[in-house]
Formats: C-alpha cells, sequence, structure tokens
C-alpha cells in the first residue's frame, strides 16, 4: 500500500435523499480523517439502487486513495453495499462460518434465535478483512485494491464510530506519512458576519499567502460567528505554532467580541468564570421561555454556578414571582429596561449573587411600530448591573436564539 | 426539453468538507423537488476545486435530467461554478452589462462602490438565463443542454429559497408531467425504535408490496420516532387516499403513542389542546433547566396557555419558590414522586390550571446504584394528576431530550 493521502465519503441509503434526514456520519469521518493527514476530496449521498452505487463507487475509486462507505450493512433486501462492493471490485461474496457464528451469539446472548435474512450478513468478499461490531450484527469490512483503500461501515454511529476507531484509525496511521490537518475555531457573539468579515479578512488573506498557508473559514449562526482556521503539514509543531500566531493576531484585532479559541461554547465560558469567581446566576425569562436557563444548565456541573429562575411569561408571573411593579409595567410595559432590571433584580431572590432577565417581543406577533419584532431587553443585576435593548433580525426562532446568546454575553462581560 | 424525472443536488464549497459544516440545502431542495415530482438521485459535495467541480458536475449530468448546484456563486477566487460550468457544457463566459448594473445599484443602495472583484458575478454562460436574487449579490443562472437543465444558485439559504421558489420551481413545474411525490409523517413518543418497528413492520411491509406502493422508514431522536411514508406517481387523489389508509392502519396499530400524522410537533400537538380546552400551564423543572419551557413556548401565541415556570436547580428554590416541604427532601429526596408531586402542585400557584414538573439525574454525575443517572420523575398537577419515573438511556443531552418530550407527553395524556 503506497500512503493514503485523499478520501471520499460515501453514504448509502434512500432515506438520505429525503427531505427529512441528513448525513452526520461525514462529519465525524472528516474530523478523525483530517487528523490522520487525510484530505476529504469529496462526500457523496446514494440511495439503496445496485446501479446508482456501483456508479457512485466506481467514480470515488477513480479519484481518492480511500473510499468509506457508511450503511447499507444490514440484514434487508435494501442493504446491497457487500454485494455492490465485491462486484465493483470483481470478487466473490461468501459466507464465512465464524462471522456468522458471532452475529448469532449475538442474537443468543438476547435470548432470541437469529432470523434466517440475518445470514446475509455473513457474506464476505475474496480478500477482505472483517471488522468487529460489538454494537451492532453488521460487520464492517476493509478491502485493499491496488494502491487503494475501502472500507465499508455500518450507519448507525453509535456501531461506525466505535468501529472506525478500533479497527480502522489504527491502520490508517500506520499508512500515514505524517502529515495531518490542523485546525483552531474563534467563535465570537455580538458582531454581525460582514463586521467580523471587516476586521479579519485582512489579517486571515496575509495568513493564506504566508509560507505555511493558513485556510481560513467563516461560519455564521444567530447569535454566534466562528472562524475556522486549518493548515496542513508534515511539521505538525511548526503547523500549530503558525495557527496559533494566526488566532493571536486575529484575537488582538477582534477583541473582547471573541469568547473562546479552545472550542468551549459561550455558556461554558460563563460557566466556567462564574465558578472560578464563586459566584452563582438565576435568570429571570420571558420571551425565551426557558432557552437561557437551558442553556445554562447544558454545562455537566451547571449545578454549582445556576440556582434556578423564573420564567414569565404572563404579567402575574412576573409580578407575583419576581416582585416587578404593576405600575412600571403599566407606564413602561413590560418590554422596557425599567421592568428588565426589577426582574432581574427580583429573581436574585433564588439564592443567587446575580439575576439576568430577558424580556423582548420573539414574535411572529405582539411587535408595534415603537417596539417591532425582534426588540429584546437584558438586565444584569447584582456585581455589574447593566440593561441593554437590542433589536434582533430573524423569526421567532431566530430571535430567542440570538437574545440567549446576548444574554449570556452580557453574564460574560459582567465577569471579566 | 423532455420531462425532468431525476435530479442531482451539487453542494459546492471547500467548507463543506470540514469536519464543522454540512450541507443542508438539500434537504429543502429534496423537499421540494419531491413536491414537483422529481426523485433526487444523488447528492455531492465538492470543493472549491476546478477538477473535482467539472467531474462530479460531468457525473451528475450522465445520471439525472436536473443537475442543481449550490455555492460557489461569490466574488472571489475562491467560486468557481459559473466558469465551470461554462466549461463543462463549452459555452463561452462574458460579462453581461445588465446584470452588472444590477449588482452594482445594489452597492449603491447600501451606500458604498461596488468592489472590483465583484464583476465577476456578472459573467453569464452563453444561453444562460439569469435569476434574479434580490437577498443578495450572486445572480442565479439556469442552463438548458440538450434533455438535461443545469441549475446555479447561490449558497446562503436566505438568497438560495426565493430565488428557487421564484424562479426555478415554475419552469419545473411546466416540464412536470404531473408525477408527484407525495409524504405522510406519524409521530410517536414514549415507545422505542424497535417496540415501534416490531408493531408497524407487518403493516409497511403489506404497503410496500400493494398496486399503489408505499414506502415506509423509520426514524429515531431522543424522545420521538417517526415514521415516513411516501409514494410516487401520476394520480395524486388515489395516492394521497392510500397513503391516508396506511396512516390509518398504522395509527391503528400503534395507539395512543401517535401524537400527530399532520406533521405537528409535540409542543404544537399539547399547545393546541390547552387552548381549545382553555386551561393555562405552569412548569416545575429541575434536570431539563429550563428545556421543557423552551420547548412549549417555541410554538407562536403560547403565552395564552403558558403562564410561565420555575427552574428549580437547587434544593432552596424548590423550598422558597415552589414550596417543597425540607423534610420530604431530606426523606425521599429531590428526585422522587412526593417531592416531584409538591412541585407541580408549587408551581400552580403561576396562574396555572395544569402544573407539571420534572426532576431528575441528567448526568454525568450525580447518579447512585438506587438512583441512576437516566432517572427521571415527571408529575402532573390539576385536573388529572400523575407521576411516573423512566431511566431514560444516553448521554446528559439524550437525558434532558427524553424528559422534555415525557413530560409534554404527560400534560398531552391528562388532556385526552
Amino acid at each position: 500500500m503506497g500512503p493514503i493521502r485523499s478520501a471520499e465519503i460515501l453514504a448509502v441509503g434512500s432515506e438520505l435523499l429525503t427531505p427529512y434526514r441528513i448525513d452526520t456520519n461525514s462529519l465525524f469521518l472528516t474530523g478523525r480523517l483530517n487528523e490522520l493527514g487525510i484530505i476529504v476530496r469529496g462526500k457523496a449521498v446514494v440511495g439503496d439502487d445496485r446501479n446508482d452505487l456501483a456508479r457512485a463507487l466506481g467514480d470515488a475509486l477513480r479519484r481518492a486513495d480511500l473510499v468509506i462507505t457508511t450503511g447499507g450493512l444490514g440484514p434487508t433486501d435494501d442493504d446491497l453495499t457487500r454485494e455492490v462492493v465485491a462486484g465493483v471490485l470483481r470478487r466473490a461474496l461468501s459466507e464465512h462460518a465464524d462471522v456468522l457464528a458471532t452475529i448469532e451469539e449475538r442474537f443468543i446472548r438476547r435470548g432470541v434465535t437469529m432470523p434466517a435474512i440475518n445470514r446475509r450478513q455473513a457474506k464476505v468478499p475474496d480478500g477482505a478483512t472483517v471488522l468487529a461490531n460489538p454494537h451492532g450484527t453488521a460487520p464492517g469490512l476493509l478491502l485493499e485494491e491496488a494502491d487503494r483503500l475501502v472500507v465499508l461501515l455500518p450507519g448507525p454511529p453509535r456501531e461506525m464510530q466505535p468501529m472506525f476507531e478500533d479497527h480502522v484509525a489504527p491502520r490508517l496511521a500506520a499508512l500515514a506519512e505524517g502529515r495531518q490537518v490542523r485546525r483552531r475555531v474563534i467563535k465570537i457573539t455580538g458582531r454581525s458576519e460582514s463586521q467580523v468579515e471587516e476586521v479579519a479578512h485582512p489579517i486571515y488573506s496575509r495568513l493564506s499567502t504566508a509560507a505555511l498557508s493558513i485556510a481560513t473559514t467563516i461560519l455564521a449562526s444567530p447569535g454566534q460567528i466562528e472562524l475556522h482556521l486549518s493548515a496542513a503539514g508534515g511539521d505538525v509543531a511548526a503547523i500549530d505554532r503558525a495557527l496559533d500566531e494566526g488566532v493571536e493576531h486575529l484575537v488582538a484585532a477582534l477583541g473582547s467580541v471573541v469568547f473562546s479559541s479552545d472550542g468551549r461554547s459561550l455558556e461554558a465560558v460563563v460557566g466556567a468564570a462564574l465558578r472560578d469567581q464563586g459566584l452563582r446566576v438565576a435568570v429571570a425569562e420571558s420571551c425565551t421561555g426557558g432557552l437561557l436557563l437551558g442553556r445554562l444548565t447544558e454545562v455537566p456541573g451547571s449545578s454549582s454556578w445556576v440556582t434556578g429562575g423564573v420564567v414569565a411569561y404572563s404579567n402575574d408571573v412576573k409580578v407575583s414571582q419576581l416582585g416587578v411593579s404593576a405600575s412600571d409595567l403599566d407606564a413602561h410595559g413590560a418590554v422596557s429596561d425599567r421592568v428588565a432590571q426589577a426582574m432581574a433584580e427580583g429573581v436574585r431572590r433564588l439564592g443567587a449573587d446575580i439575576g439576568v432577565a430577558v424580556t423582548g417581543i420573539a414574535g411572529p406577533d405582539g411587535g408595534s411600530i415603537e417596539k417591532p419584532v425582534g426588540t429584546v431587553v437584558i438586565a444584569v443585576a447584582g456585581a455589574r448591573p447593566a440593561v441593554r435593548t437590542f433589536h434582533f433580525p430573524g423569526d421567532r426562532d431566530a430571535v430567542r436564539r440570538h437574545s440567549t446568546s446576548a444574554a449570556l454575553d452580557m453574564i460574560r462581560r459582567s465577569l471579566i
């Protein structure tokens, strides 16, 4: 076998050609292959169709050193990957007694007899290596063909991922040339994609033309912008140094809108800051209806820095649970600095050092000329009080996501 | 042009070959193409590489009547789709004055001069139809080539989707043969994939071999199983009838675990039931930390049936805000029927008819032999009180998602 430099990933299954299901296995595989120094040249999805699969496999084999398929190894007539690969590579397919025994044992352990259709899963193309599957009935297969490697993995991630780690990654590492793709991610909140682009573009143009070229991609989602830096080569230490320098330049230029360059989420950064400072937070939410608390409590261990919160969807609850004054609600409306501040102050009663409140109009209804859909007021009470009014773009879901990020960021800034 | 029966979708962009970004445009396009009677035969992702893109385009054109590309229409050197398509179809590429004027106008409206690089976006292959882009600078392109149609759309969904609707869908509808793919979705909660499979398999085996064959796919995610039925043909009324009968059989066999067969989410079904019965709900959450409230308030208009809630992450908050007795907490622990019931009863104070409480151990820490990670107690107080203990599988995120679905389902069942 020569060195493996490029891969194509082929996801097999008609369900992946419906509007409802997407191939996510290729994200895991791409990440792991990159770490092993292998570039993914292309990805494709094919249905459970003999001709389409054969054609896609043939195309992929002409283009890449390594072809990984996921799916189509099940026991039913729809599961064609084994057969088609054997056909394309002109290998005979025969039942292996030991593979069959392993599958049968799996059923016996569960107290049932193996259905006859599962015999198909014991068929192995000539010369293939069988990859054990401790998490399912479908074994994987690995075939060498001239300078190419073809790997067949099952579709379910809980079967595919350990099989890749245990049986495929070690072989690829042995064939690698020591070349690796390394990455860094800079995460930003409180800026639009074009604002980030304006500051970052001159820097990453320079990085891309440096001796050790760094590629940069910008990814935007409501409330968060990410800059992805990557570089490939044999000298991992030099690449890491160049990437770290690139990150340093970008972070210096972007300033405090960068909340992480080590992969952590905004809620994890906020949680760590609260934990380090021994502070506890409580949250009063209106338009975000629990999502801010949901994000804060996504972080394992969050019970030590989140005491709880109140979702005050109705004005009655704002008054009874948070001590907002009915006259403030009348005079200023629920979406106002005054009410947000009173909510943030009121929720501190839940044994918290810092209170945070979000009140706004997520839509689709409830907007006015003065306070259109997307108007959100966020207040922080406690150590360093603050209140801000935002006008977020997008639909209900986007406004709610923007709001939770903005609130987390206001907590983060109050802790800096 | 002959009829368009099959399509391939080509997503262009090196960022889609990283571990961080996935092509979701093809889901939208697949849904719309299916409605227009066009089957998606395959999908592929290629990087910003001239040769790879040319090869993928050539392959797709041999296989399908329609090839849609998304991405690679931007102004930078990386954006190669225009050029490569012109090359593969052997068409000259030239700047169109009117297209250039439209792009320039867009910049002028924003008060800036068009950067020189944007001129590239005014290049049009011979014989192509230009598709206006009111949401960005990149116009789309549509080319006829013998019996094939090639459509180039921009990558950002907010530009791609309206362009498809306004300029591509009407042309495809005119070329269609009246053949359509129709779908139904049955949504289930409170059953595992294999439990659903056991009941449903005999029925959908029968449906698949009927004169009007119906294909069924089962999709599982934490707390929810979906059965997707689809059938294709020219007689839409007959297909719809067959699908409705199939749905009826499956729903009858599966029983009350089916919560929707009209596309609605569990939170929408619960919201509609609350609205119809004029009831209001309040929620007390511990381990789900706001996610249940987040789901309930995802539904537009939810302020009329959700009064609010309390996230009681600490025991102090359970006592002070929900009136749980400290002695119950000591005697039974926070994850117990007694405490869950007291929380549900206590949160009704927030002006609600129905109180719901979730308390459990989402992990990764906090489990014990008696109450391992995944133990969750859910209580409903009000009209028809109920309390149940669950043992959910999976990690923190999965346990939290399972818990919110189980709680929504308990509300749903209390309203039947």
